[in-house]
C-alpha cells in the first residue's frame, strides 16, 4: 500500500466523475425498500402501545388471527427471551435484550408507539382491520420524559433491573441513569483557580429525529428449512443479519440479506426494527411478509438521537489560553439504555489542546423511543454548549473567535482527555482557511449577526471487505459490503479505477448482499470511503500484480520484469524484452488462456481512522417582530484529508449543515401530558427545505491521513457538529442575547426579545 | 491441494445431506425465470417467421407502434450488424454473427419461429395485437428440412457465403456443408484387411429436444446510462452477460446478469434468445421488459440437439479383437453452423482400445431452428450406431457384448482417435460392475430382450470462480458463479464442509450474480463439481490457513505450531503450548480483533477433467401387435470418479438415461411439407414420464481422477449416450430385429415386425 501524497499524481481522485448511482435516481428505477415486491407475499403491520408506560396485561390475538386473510400474527412470544448480557456479534457489542424487547414489547410498554404485536395479512386493509381486532390489556403507569425529571429521585421507573454502570459505591437502587461517563486530564481544580476569565452556562437540546425520506421498509421470506431472504433499506445487510438471525435464534448462513437502495440514513439505519418482526411473521405465516412504516411510525418509534442537559464551564487567562474545562452531559437514552453520551463527551472538547479537563455524562433512560445514532452522535449536543460558551468567552475576552480557538487549537502531539494523541490533523489549516475566507470578512446589517463554532468528529475504521474482479472486455466490477449512503460506491470505483490505471467510466462499483461479498461492519461514523476504501484499494493492487503476472506470461520473461502504468503492463528493466505495452483489455482477454479469471478480494479491519474537524461560519438576521431567523449567509470548511470525489464531499458538507441548522432552529418532539407525542409528521416536525436556506458554501481542507493510500478521512459526521452552536452564536451578535435552548424557534427567540434572555 | 485417495479418511464427502434446494423446490418458493417482477415492467413478445425459408422485403412497424400501451418494437436494425467472424469472449470463441441473426432474423428467416420483430407493451394482449399489427413482406423460398437433402446438389442454399471448412480443395461454391471433421488413427485399410468379421450399418436419429420443463424466460431493464440487469435462468449468467453485450454492443460491467433458480436446461439453455431483445426493448422504452416463451415457442425456435445420419463399420478378428473402425456422421446444425458432430466423431469410438481409426464428420445447415448443446452433445447419436454395430458384431462372434467390450476396452495409456491419450479411467471397471450386476443374469420372458450398451463423454474443465466467506457465528458461506442444475450448490457446500472440517449443514452456498464474484464459465460439458469445486477447495484451504494464522495470534504462538483437524485449531509441534483447540466458530467470533473477516476467492482455468464411462443394461417387452416397447428394467452402470453426493450424482445418471430412452423410443420432430412443425407442445412431443419407466437402478463406480481433491468427474453427460443403443440392442434381442431408426416408437416397431427389418 503506497501513499500517494501529491495530488498532481493523481488522474481519477480528487475528479468530479458522473455518479453511478444518479441516473437511477433521477429517473426513479432505484429500488428502495419499499420497491421489491414477492409472489404471495403478505403485508405485515405493527399493533402499537398508545401508552407512554403501562404493563401489559393481556394480549388476546384469537379475533384477529380468525378474520379471513390474516395468516399470522406474532408478539413477545414469539421471539427467544434473549438474557440481559452484551452479546458480541461481528458488529460488536449490543445487548440484545433491549434490542428485542424495544423490538417488541415483552412485559411492558415503555413508550407510545412501542410495539406489541404484528399480523401478516392478505391485504393492507384486513392488516389494519386485524390490528384492531388484537386485545392488548394494559396498566398504565406514570410515566416520564424529560431527562432531569427521569434522573430525579422518586421519578417513575422504566426498569427494576437498572443499577447504574460506572459509579462508586455501586448504586443500591435500581435508578433510570444507565450509566456514569467520566473522561479527565490535569488538575481540573488547579486549572480553574489558574483562570483569570470564567464563562458557564447551562444549555439544553431537544431530541431530532434523523428524517430520512424513506421509511424502514423490508421483504422477509423464511422457508420451511429455515433458509431466509430479508430484502430492506438499511446501513448494513450485515448488521441486520447478524441483529436479525441473535433475536430469532438463527443461524446467521440461513439468513441472505439483499441492500436496497436506501433513502437516507443518517445513523438512524443502524438497528433494526421492522426486519425482525417480518422474519417472525414470515416463518410463521409461510409466506413473504413486506412491511413498511408510515411517516408517523417512524416518528412515534424509530430512533431520534437524544435530547440533553449540558452544563460547560471554561476557564482561561486573559490572553485567551484556556486553562480548565469542565461539562457534565445528561442524555435521554429512550426508553432503553444506550444515549450517544459517551462520544459526546470525547467530542467535547476535543478541538483543543487542553491541560486540565473534566467531563461527566449520564446515560437516562425515559419513556421516549430508543434513541439511534444520528451523525456524528452525541457531538453536536455538547458542541452546542461548548462552542457556544466559546463565543462567550472570546467576547469576554475580547478576542476574534477564530483566534482563540487558534489560539487553543488540537494539533499532532495534542492528548485528548479520552485517551489518544492526535496523530496529523487539519484543525489549524481548517480555522486559518475559515479566517481568511471572504466571508468572514463580509459586512452585515441591522438585526444581522455572524457567528463562529467549530467541530470534531474522530472517525472509525472497522472491519470491511472488497473485491475487485476484471471482466473479459477489461471493464472492472467493484464490490463492497457497505450500503452507499453518501457517495460510497463512485469513491471505491474511483479508488480502484486509480490503482488500475483505467478510466472510471469502466469500472462498476455494487454492493452485495451478505452471502456475495466478505463481512463488512455498517456504513456509519465516517468509516466507509477510509476501511472498505482501503479494502478495495488493496484488492485493485492484487489485480494489477495479478495483470503483471500475466502479462509477464504472455511475453515469457519473468514477473519482475513487468511494470504497470497508465493502465498498461510494460517491460522494464534488464530482462524485460522490447515488446509493446499491453493494456489491461488485451491482458483480461487472455486470462483464460494465462491461468483463469483476474480477480481479488481483500477482508481487513482498518485501523488508523483520521481524526476530522469543521469550522462554520454563518449570517443570521433575525426578525424582532415574529422571532423567525433567516439564514443569510453559510460557509463549511472541513479537513476532509482528501476528498475522492469532490462533489459527493461537498454533499455531504451541505447535508451535515443542513440537518444541524434544521436542529438549531426547529426540530423538536412535542409531548402531550400523557407522553404522547404531538407532532409526528413532517407538516408539523419541521427539517430544513431547500427554500429555507442560501446555497452552503462547502470549502476542502485537504490535509491527507498518512494511514489511508490516498489520504482520506471520514468526511459525514464533522458538517452536524458546529451548526446549533454557530447559529445561536450568529443570533448571539445579532440580538446580544445568548439562546440557551434549541430549537432557536420563532416562539423562543421571541420570547428572548421579549425578556431580554435566552 | 491435496488428492484424497481414501474414502475413509471422508466426513462429508460421499453423504447423502438434506439438498440445500430441495425445501425452496417443493414448496414452490424457488424463484424461476418468469417469477420475477419490477415496477412498470413491460411485457415482450416476439413475432416470427410462419416460413421454413423467406426472404424478409420488409418490415413495417407502424401500425403496431400506433397501437396505445405498445411502448417499443425492435427489429434486426435494432442491433449491430456484426461481421462473421468467430469472436473469442469469456465463454471462447462462437459466431456472433449467427447468434446476432439468430435471435433475430436480418435478411431471411430461415426456419418456422424465427423471431422477425419484438414488441413491448403494457399487457399481453396488447403485445399480442401489436404482433399481428407488424406487417412483414416474405418472398418465399424453397426449404430444405433433411440433413442429407441439405447436402445434396442443388439444394435450397441458406446462406450464400457459406463454404465448407476443412476440405481440400476449398469449395468453389457455397454449399450447406458448414465444415467437414475428421480423424483417424492407424490405416484403417490395412485395418479392414486384417478383419474377419466385418458390421456395418446406416443409422438415423431425428432431433429432441432437450425438454426442460421451465421456458425460457428474463426480465431485462436498461437504464438512461446504460447501466444495466437482466434476471433470468440459464446455464451461465457469466454466459448471458457475455452475449448480451456482444450482440448489443454494451460494455460488459455495464450488464449485471442475475441468475435465477433453473428448471432445467440439459445444454439447451447454454445461448440467448429473448435475453438480447428484451434489452433493445427496454433500451428503446426505458422500462423494464419481462419476456418468457411459451412451449411452443420453446419447440419451434430454441435449439433442439442434432438429428444424424451415421454410417458405420467395424472390422474384427474372430477372438473379438477389433481390428478397423469408420464412421461417418452427417449431423443437422439447424440454420445456423454449429452441431455437434466434432464431439460426436470425438466420442465415436472413444470407448475401445483401437489401432485403425477413420471418423468423419458433416456439419449441415437445413431450414430447421439452430440446434443447441443437449447432455454430452453428438456422442448419442455416435452411440446408437456404434453401440448398435458393436451388438451386431458380438452376435456375429458368438460373443458375450460385454466381454467384447472388455476385450476391446480403453484403459490408461489408450491413444484415442481425436489425440489424447487417457488418464487413469474406469471403464473397464464399469463394465465388470455391470457383467457381475444381477441384472445381467437375470431371466427375461417371451417377447423380452436385453441388451447392453456403453457410453463415454470426455467431460471438460474451465474457468470458475468461488469465494468462501466465514460467518460471525462460525456458519460459512459458500459463493460461485455456476448455475445450480444438477445439484452443485450441495456439491459446493459439501466439499467446503469437508476441508473446514465442520458439518456441512453449517454452510451455505449461493449462485452470485455477474457483478458479486469471478467470471466463471456456464454450467455444461459436465465441469462444474470439477472446476467450480476446485475454485471451492482451494478457496476452503485458503479460509483454512487463515484460521490457523488466527489460532496462531490467539495463542501467540507461530502459526507453523497450529494444525487445522476436524474443524478445530489444535497446538502441535515443540513451539506449540498446552492449549485447548479452538473451534472455527470461536475463532470466527474473534475475526475483527485478528484482522478482520475470513473469507477468500480463487479463480481457476481447471484442467484436467477425468474422462467418464458409462454402460446400461435394459430389459424392453415388445408388444408385437401395437409395436409398444416397454422398459421393464434398467441399470446404468458409470464411473463418477467420486460421487460428491451420491443421491444427486444417482439422479444425474437417472435423469440422464430417462432422456436417452425418450430419444430412444418416442421423441421426435415432425414436419409438414411447408416445412413446419407439426408437433410442438409436450402432448404430441412425448418425453418419458414416471409412469413410462422403471426405477433405474444407478450403480456408481469410483475410479478417483487424481487430478482432482476428492477424485471428480464429470458424471452429468454420460448417461445419455448408452440408452439409445441399450434399447436398440434389448428391442433386438427380443425380435431378432436391428432397429435403425430412431425413434423406435410404436409406427416404426410395429412395421419392423411386418417388414422383419428396422
Amino acid at each position: 500500500m503506497t501513499f500517494i501524497g501529491n495530488k498532481s499524481d493523481l488522474k481519477v481522485v480528487g475528479t468530479r466523475p458522473v455518479r453511478p448511482d444518479g441516473v437511477e435516481k433521477v429517473t426513479g428505477r432505484a429500488a428502495f425498500g419499499a420497491d421489491m415486491a414477492m409472489p404471495g407475499m403478505l403485508v405485515g403491520k405493527i399493533k402499537r402501545s398508545p401508552h407512554a408506560h403501562a404493563r401489559i396485561l393481556s394480549i388476546d390475538t384469537d379475533k384477529a388471527l380468525a378474520l379471513p386473510g390474516v395468516k399470522a400474527v406474532v408478539t413477545a412470544t414469539d421471539f427467544p427471551d434473549i438474557a440481559s448480557e452484551e452479546a458480541f456479534v461481528g458488529e460488536g457489542p449490543m445487548n440484545f435484550r433491549d434490542l428485542s424487547r424495544n423490538c417488541m414489547a415483552r412485559d411492558k410498554a415503555l413508550y407510545e408507539g412501542h410495539a406489541v404485536a404484528a399480523v401478516a395479512a392478505t391485504s393492507s386493509a384486513i392488516a389494519d382491520a386485524a390490528l384492531d381486532l388484537i386485545e392488548v390489556h394494559y396498566e398504565v403507569l406514570p410515566h416520564v420524559i424529560d431527562v432531569e425529571a427521569a434522573m430525579a429521585p422518586g421519578a417513575p421507573l422504566l426498569h427494576d433491573d437498572l443499577f447504574t454502570q460506572n459509579t462508586e459505591p455501586a448504586p443500591a437502587k435500581p435508578s433510570n441513569i444507565a450509566k456514569r461517563v467520566h473522561f479527565r486530564l490535569g488538575d481540573i481544580a488547579a486549572g480553574f483557580r489558574e483562570a483569570e476569565v470564567v464563562v458557564d452556562g447551562r444549555f439544553t437540546t431537544q431530541p431530532v429525529h434523523q428524517a430520512y425520506i424513506e421509511p424502514h421498509a423490508c421483504i422477509a421470506s423464511v422457508g420451511a428449512d429455515g433458509q431466509s431472504q430479508l430484502w430492506g433499506s438499511s446501513q448494513g445487510q450485515f448488521m441486520v443479519r447478524a441483529y436479525c438471525a441473535k433475536l430469532l435464534g438463527m443461524e446467521i448462513s440461513n439468513l441472505r440479506v439483499i441492500p436496497a437502495e436506501i433513502g437516507g440514513g443518517f445513523g438512524g439505519k443502524t438497528v433494526v426494527y421492522l426486519e425482525p418482526l417480518a422474519l417472525a411473521l414470515s416463518r410463521k405465516s409461510g409466506r413473504p411478509v413486506k412491511m413498511v412504516m408510515t411517516r408517523e411510525e417512524v416518528f412515534r418509534a424509530s430512533g431520534p438521537t437524544s435530547g440533553g442537559v449540558v452544563e460547560v464551564k471554561i476557564g482561561a487567562r486573559k490572553d485567551g489560553t484556556i486553562t480548565a474545562a469542565q461539562a457534565v452531559l445528561k442524555f435521554q437514552a429512550g426508553a432503553f439504555p444506550g444515549s450517544p453520551v459517551q462520544p459526546a463527551c470525547m467530542c467535547a472538547f476535543a478541538t483543543y489542546d487542553l491541560k486540565n479537563v473534566d467531563v461527566t455524562g449520564y446515560d437516562v433512560v425515559s419513556n421516549r423511543p430508543k434513541v439511534a445514532a444520528y451523525r456524528a452522535p452525541g457531538a453536536p449536543i455538547a458542541a452546542f454548549a461548548v462552542e457556544s460558551a466559546m463565543d462567550d468567552l472570546a467576547r469576554k475576552l475580547g478576542m476574534d473567535p477564530i483566534a482563540l480557538r487558534e489560539k487553543n487549537a488540537a494539533k499532532a502531539g495534542t492528548k485528548t482527555a479520552y485517551g489518544p494523541v492526535f496523530p496529523e490533523i487539519g484543525y489549524q489549516q481548517t480555522l486559518a482557511a475559515a479566517r481568511n475566507h471572504p466571508h468572514y470578512k463580509a459586512p452585515l446589517g441591522p438585526n444581522q449577526g455572524r457567528g463562529v463554532a467549530t467541530g470534531f468528529w474522530f472517525n472509525i475504521g472497522g472491519e470491511s471487505s472488497a473485491a475487485v474482479y476484471v471482466n473479459e472486455d477489461g471493464s472492472v466490477n467493484v464490490v463492497s459490503g457497505s450500503p452507499d449512503i453518501g457517495g460510497s460506491r463512485a469513491s471505491m470505483a474511483m479508488m480502484a479505477a486509480e490503482v488500475l490505471g483505467i478510466p472510471v467510466e469502466h469500472v462498476r462499483p455494487i454492493v452485495a448482499d451478505t452471502a456475495s461479498v466478505g463481512f463488512t461492519h455498517m456504513t456509519g461514523g465516517s468509516r466507509v470511503t477510509y476501511a472498505t476504501g482501503m479494502a478495495t484499494v488493496q484488492a485493485a493492487e492484487k489485480v494489477v500484480e495479478q495483470l503483471k503476472q500475466r502479462a509477464a506470461m504472455i511475453w515469457d520473461i519473468p514477473p519482475d520484469a513487468v511494470e504497470w502504468k497508465d493502465g498498461e503492463a510494460v517491460p522494464a528493466g534488464a530482462n524485460a524484452g522490447g515488446f509493446d505495452p499491453l493494456p489491461l483489455a488485451a491482458i483480461a482477454l487472455k486470462a483464460g488462456k494465462t491461468g483463469g479469471p483476474i480477480g481479488a478480494e481483500v477482508s481487513l479491519n482498518a485501523q488508523g481512522a483520521g481524526p476530522g474537524f469543521g469550522a462554520h461560519i454563518c449570517d443570521v438576521e433575525v426578525d424582532r417582530e415574529t422571532g423567525y431567523v433567516k439564514i443569510l449567509r453559510y460557509t463549511a470548511v472541513q479537513d476532509v484529508g482528501r476528498a475522492i470525489h469532490p462533489g459527493y464531499v461537498e454533499g455531504q458538507i451541505q447535508g451535515g449543515a443542513t440537518q444541524g441548522i434544521g436542529w438549531a432552529l426547529n426540530e423538536e418532539y412535542v409531548y402531550d401530558a400523557k407522553g404522547r407525542m404531538d407532532n409526528a409528521g413532517f407538516l408539523d416536525y419541521r427539517v430544513p427545505v431547500a427554500s429555507d436556506l442560501p446555497m452552503i458554501d462547502a470549502v476542502l481542507v485537504e490535509v491527507p491521513n498518512t494511514r489511508h493510500p490516498f489520504g482520506v478521512r471520514g468526511v459525514g459526521e464533522v458538517p452536524i457538529v458546529p451548526p446549533t452552536a454557530a447559529v445561536g452564536n450568529a443570533i448571539r451578535d445579532a440580538l446580544g442575547i445568548r439562546m440557551h435552548h434549541l430549537p432557536m424557534s420563532p416562539p423562543k427567540v421571541r420570547a428572548a426579545v421579549d425578556t431580554g434572555s435566552g
